[in-house]
């Protein structure tokens, strides 16, 4: 069989995406990844358009790749002049890549409106490009811009758009659905009377050897619906990018695209080793770009298998099949158990097995835990953000608990004088099997200070704190359910050099429930620690 | 034309969501959205299940909808048992919602390997429940769950399933994807597959008043391609959640399907007003569950209309249709440029004029004021959300401001002993005309005490701050850009008997932040009530 080819424009496309900017030595690195996942085509850059894109050819050019066929990206030739003119075609040339891909217009508002010119000349600049980029040895990929709306309101021009690339001697033509606007049933139907224009307009032989591509954009949110529509209609080629980042509303996603084809559709495309590489890829790519991850993102996301409903886990542990529509590790992902007032016993039970803890000892079992999370989240926690919080709390229930550290006291405070900036300052006390410590830190804003000072005052007794540190502290304002004050929930996220884990604390004040955070969170670290000596 | 019916279960199903959670207050605050914007069927939760939606169904007994029918979710009765016996029953008709969504298995899998029932039980369990709450009174959805899957396994069984519904008198019958794992193809066939089978199965009349529904997730990325594709074959209930929030990757999502039925399909579903209340509810939803809305969301993201290239950008000043697949507007989104600062121009104007602040008086218009409005936002202000401090901040740049106190300095204090609450208390001393006012106050945490301080001190001068108080304060931790100390932004919502006002700080440290925000909500009221005189 021979498989469907995956043509990445993440490098590109995907720059266009708000807030993604990549350095010329990001995107050798994500070009890399790339190629080791086992992506057919990159498309680099246009080297025509920024000095950053033309410098990535240039490191790349020292790059050697695997598999991957580095592409570079352009327009067909301006109105007018010949190919060998026009200084973008030459850039292209100068990139040294083995494959080019040049843009062209279909749709015939954008030749007269847009680019002031004629259709004859527009399939002059198509044809033209495209047989001196194959006569100066390139692979040519011919993307025909806005294909389904040119095609919508002129079939007949898209087409022979299309014929004059084939006839010109492009390798692939790609049907681009440049806005994003178009359905599924169209993209279907037209995508069928491409074929059938192709098979009527060339001898039996030469339309069989036409390859098709198809670029989608998720203005409707149908872009990965769109690409496995033309796949199934005969496309070959699959543009889009590593989490479908790109402008607007984004590009096909090929983090799902690729387990889909593979695992859906039975299609081949790239091999189960790299098909189990596609969540590091995704966290590589969305890390790169410092783009939080979409925890929901499909196949790939923290969420994607995640379970919070009760009879969905206990449905899961004896089946798993029952809830899930695939196994996560094929896409290198995981299931997990989320544990909120949504869940049940078999969530607890699941969760307290994989933090290990023995439940029951003092008749506490997982059904009265169950309702004992049940109320705290009724006050306003939340245990599905805050693992090690609900490990803590777990063993607070069931006497499984051995404080490390005990508070004595502490004092914050926070000084502003006229304009300047804020300072703040804490002083604390705590014992540890009965010795005092008393220390003072300053810090940026009270948390930091109160953090500052726990630290320090723990680094005599446990010096692995130094290897900690806050990421990210979240709090938000929950609504006084009985009438009393508002409460606030703060979720601190913790990190040291192989482990990342959130603790929770709930109170009228933020400072008490920054603590209660700090302490479970310093708490969960240290025990666990202890646990793996 | 009959309007393809809308069925809202942000409420239930997207809960189910990895960090969703709604008090009850805020379920009615966004059924009540729901219902302002046109939707038909508000699932509000399962009252069964837990508390907090048994909550939520007594407090909506005093609410009156527009149009939009409150349902409550549950699923069949027990095997073994009749459907009054059945507690989770019971509670769904107390609800006393005039509609009553119930679940029941469709995959044979389910009914013997995770319930542990037969097959011939478990169509009484649907027979008996549909029919039981029938005769109570109520309109009837009947969701088959793992309908597709089950359907790939055991057709006729799962056909057999929909049947004893509709036999049983069920107002709809809705289709489900619940593990997302179903192509659209599959989608397709299936449905139309199901057609077929009612046409046989009932005399003509019966098979045409029959009504069917669709319920898909988005674990392949497919859940809007899957949703319309079964309208497209008859379905004529869709069930979704704003913004696609639901377990693992999430439901169907909205606020993309509504406008593709309405403006890509012409189907009537809600009404042009309420399409153009789109984006305004995706963002309600967004901000009640405290989640950062996805800017490259369709139809409603923030980036959903933004252009990034200058190719683009040059052609839609042309047409605009060249590379928008939709006017923005009817959505109630808008064209955002991101090249050049001349996007924001008129806004600036229109927004002074609103707030009645004069540009230009000391050479800074509208054209400066969006470049510094840039920087601003870069450095992690939003001014969409907190229109009190924009106002101050254009009277500052435009020297227009005249401080009606100055602080002179503050001093907070946080103290905690062992397991005692925190205690906070806070002194400040202003002028106010070179007057020094010098008070100190308590509060629940820091940022309360500095406001009851402030407050107490401005009392002397300003009796109306009386009127006034905090409604709100949400803080968010945003990047460090610049590989600084992550900031903290903190927007503050205040109120007196007639007016609801934000105002936004943005510091390193949490209680400069809150205290720029607090100082900016004093100024704000206070110098708007002068205005008013």
């Amino acid at each position: 069989m021979e498989p469907v080819l995956i043509y990445d424009t993440t490098l590109r496309d995907g720059t266009q995406g708000e807030n993604i900017n990549f350095s010329a030595e990001d995107k050798i690195k994500i070009a890399k990844r790339l190629d080791a996942a086992g992506i057919h085509y990159i498309e680099g850059g246009w080297p025509g358009s920024n000095p950053r894109d033309q410098q990535f050819f240039e490191l790349a050019k020292k790059v050697r790749f695997e598999q991957a066929r580095l592409t570079a990206f352009g327009a067909t030739r301006r109105p007018g002049i010949k190919p060998e003119e026009d200084v973008n075609i030459t850039a292209l040339l100068e990139s040294r890549t083995p494959v080019v891909a040049i843009f062209g217009k279909s749709w015939d508002l954008h030749v007269k409106t847009i680019m002031n010119s004629t259709l004859t000349e527009n399939l002059a600049m198509i044809g033209d490009s495209v047989s001196y980029l194959k006569a100066s040895g390139k692979e040519v990929v011919y993307d025909a811009e806005h294909f389904f709306d040119g095609f919508k309101e002129s079939s007949e021009y898209a087409l022979q758009t299309l014929a004059t690339a084939v006839e010109n001697g492009a390798d692939f033509i790609v049907l681009c659905d440049t806005n994003g606007g178009t359905l599924t049933f169209d993209i279907e139907t037209i995508t069928a009377e491409v074929f059938k224009y192709l098979k009527q307009r060339f001898n039996k032989s030469s339309a069989d050897r036409i390859k098709v591509g198809i670029h989608t954009h998720n203005d409707c949110g149908l872009a990965v619906a769109n690409t496995i529509t033309a796949v199934r209609q005969g496309a070959v080629m699959v543009q889009g990018t590593v989490n479908g980042y790109g402008e607007r509303c984004g590009n096909a996603d090929l983090t799902a695209i690729i387990p889909i084809l593979r695992l859906k559709m039975g299609l081949e495309c790239v091999s189960d080793e790299n098909l189990a590489r596609m969540k590091n890829l995704s966290r590589f790519v969305s890390e790169t770009a410092n783009i939080v991850p979409l925890n929901s993102r499909p196949f790939v996301g923290k969420s994607a298998f995640a379970h919070k409903g009760g009879i969905h886990v206990s449905a899961i542990m004896k089946e798993s099949r029952a809830y899930e529509h695939m196994q996560p590790e094929l896409v290198g992902n995981h299931r997990r158990v989320l544990v909120s007032d949504l869940s049940g016993k078999s969530n607890v039970e699941y969760k307290a097995k994989e933090l290990g803890i023995q439940l029951g000892g003092n008749g506490y079992d997982s059904r009265k835990i169950v309702s004992r999370i049940k109320q705290m989240e009724q006050a306003g926690y939340e245990f599905e953000a805050a693992e090690g919080s609900f490990k803590i709390m777990v063993e607070k229930i069931t006497d499984q608990f051995k404080p490390l550290f005990d508070l004595e006291s502490f004092r914050v405070v926070i000084e502003k004088d006229r304009d300047r900036p804020c300072s703040a300052h804490a002083t604390i006390k705590i014992s540890v099997d009965g010795r005092k410590e008393i220390t003072a830190a300053e810090g940026h804003g009270p948390v930091s200070a109160l953090d500052n000072a726990l630290r320090k005052a723990l680094d005599r007794f446990f010096p692995q704190v130094d290897a900690m540190h806050l990421v990210d502290f979240k709090v938000r304002v929950i609504d006084g359910r009985d009438g009393t004050a508002a409460k606030v929930r703060v979720v601190i996220e913790s990190r040291d050099s192989d482990d990342i884990w959130s603790t929770i604390g709930v109170s009228e004040d933020i400072i008490e429930a920054s603590w209660q955070a700090l302490a479970d969170s310093f708490h969960y670290k240290l025990t666990k620690k202890d646990e793996e000596k």
